[in-house]
């Protein structure tokens, strides 16, 4: 179909990764077939890098140039303060809100045995290691807030119940910007029962 | 801001692709940090042959394994027309149809001077020899109906108008399935102009 069997294996490739359909595939071959030989180069250089390259901090397992990253390294993190997360995405997504000076656990997947996932996948061990291990005051649950999320963190709380003096979820709640009107009916129920006083807010705005 | 130079380094290659954005290359490069050696390889390799191995058909350009493409070494396609096209895609798109049985002639681009491709930046001295060197009976211009496109046209139309019986461009008109009040006026207004007779149609039905 494209006079090629070369190129219909790369296409074929390029369609495997997340979100690229088989007509994306086919303009990114395209383009690369038409790009200098440096710049298809560099471009292999960078894929083959994530993998050989890039590593996972020992501690928190956030990538990392070395090994141990930057948040783990840095001194200034208050090291008795766990926050619990899916992936390096949400590492990205929580340090660009600077609300958060503590350390991350990233377990590399939440729970889903549809997708057949197990607690024996993802990082949790080490992150019972970790509990058992450092001095920890609190760890902050920060899953999706999806059936899976909510297994991983009812699976994690039995776990480290009575371990650490203080285990925390992520408030769920109506976002900045959202209408009442348009909020799923359980979330806005918990944002009712989840209910926050108003002068801690004021408080915290002075 | 990601924590690891090197996989910002490769997210930021990953964005320059055609429409891949910053968010879709973290993404990406996310994903193939978990993905497993071989298939990371395998993806390494996909890019590299598209640069290295796919190769160009030496009369039409056309990509190919081989020194001469499918399509110009069939000995079935009719070698008197034909058929100038942007680039493969447009190849792959006409082969769909069914409906041509010709020869093709890439350009690998169109005029556009806002983005500095000129007449030598794409192959119309190899496409003016072809019709100089071959006996082709049409050519048909199967280019973009857009500014660009009609700049190309013209050009070639004028490069060429004597040397070839028949010079024919692709109908520009009403798409299957259109609803006339959508259509924009130079669209319908020459979809009038170029009416078909209707016997023509119905003849080609029967």
């Amino acid at each position: 179909m494209t006079f090629s069997k070369i190129f219909e294996n790369s296409v074929e490739e390029i369609a495997k990764l997340p979100g690229i359909g088989k007509r994306t595939a086919l303009r990114l071959a395209l383009h690369v077939n038409k790009m200098k030989d440096a710049d298809v180069q560099a471009l292999v250089n960078a894929f083959s890098d994530l993998k050989s390259k890039v590593r996972h901090c020992r501690y928190c397992y956030n990538i990392s140039d070395d090994d141990v990253c930057e948040v783990c390294g840095n001194p200034k993190r208050d090291r008795k303060v766990l926050c619990v997360v899916q992936d390096v995405r949400d590492v990205i997504a929580i340090e660009a809100t600077q609300q958060f000076s503590g350390l991350y656990h990233v377990l590399g997947g939440i729970i889903s045995p549809i997708d057949g996932i197990g607690p024996e996948q993802i990082r949790l061990s080490e992150l019972f290691q970790r509990i058992d291990n450092e001095e920890i005051e609190e760890v902050i649950l920060a899953l999706p807030a999806t059936v899976e999320g909510d297994t991983t963190n009812f699976f994690i709380y039995k776990n480290i119940s009575g371990k650490v003096p203080k285990v925390t979820t992520i408030a769920r709640g109506v976002g900045i910007g959202e209408e009442l009107e348009y909020i799923d009916e359980v979330t806005l129920g918990r944002s009712l029962l989840a209910r926050t006083d108003f002068n801690q807010i004021y408080q915290k705005r002075k």
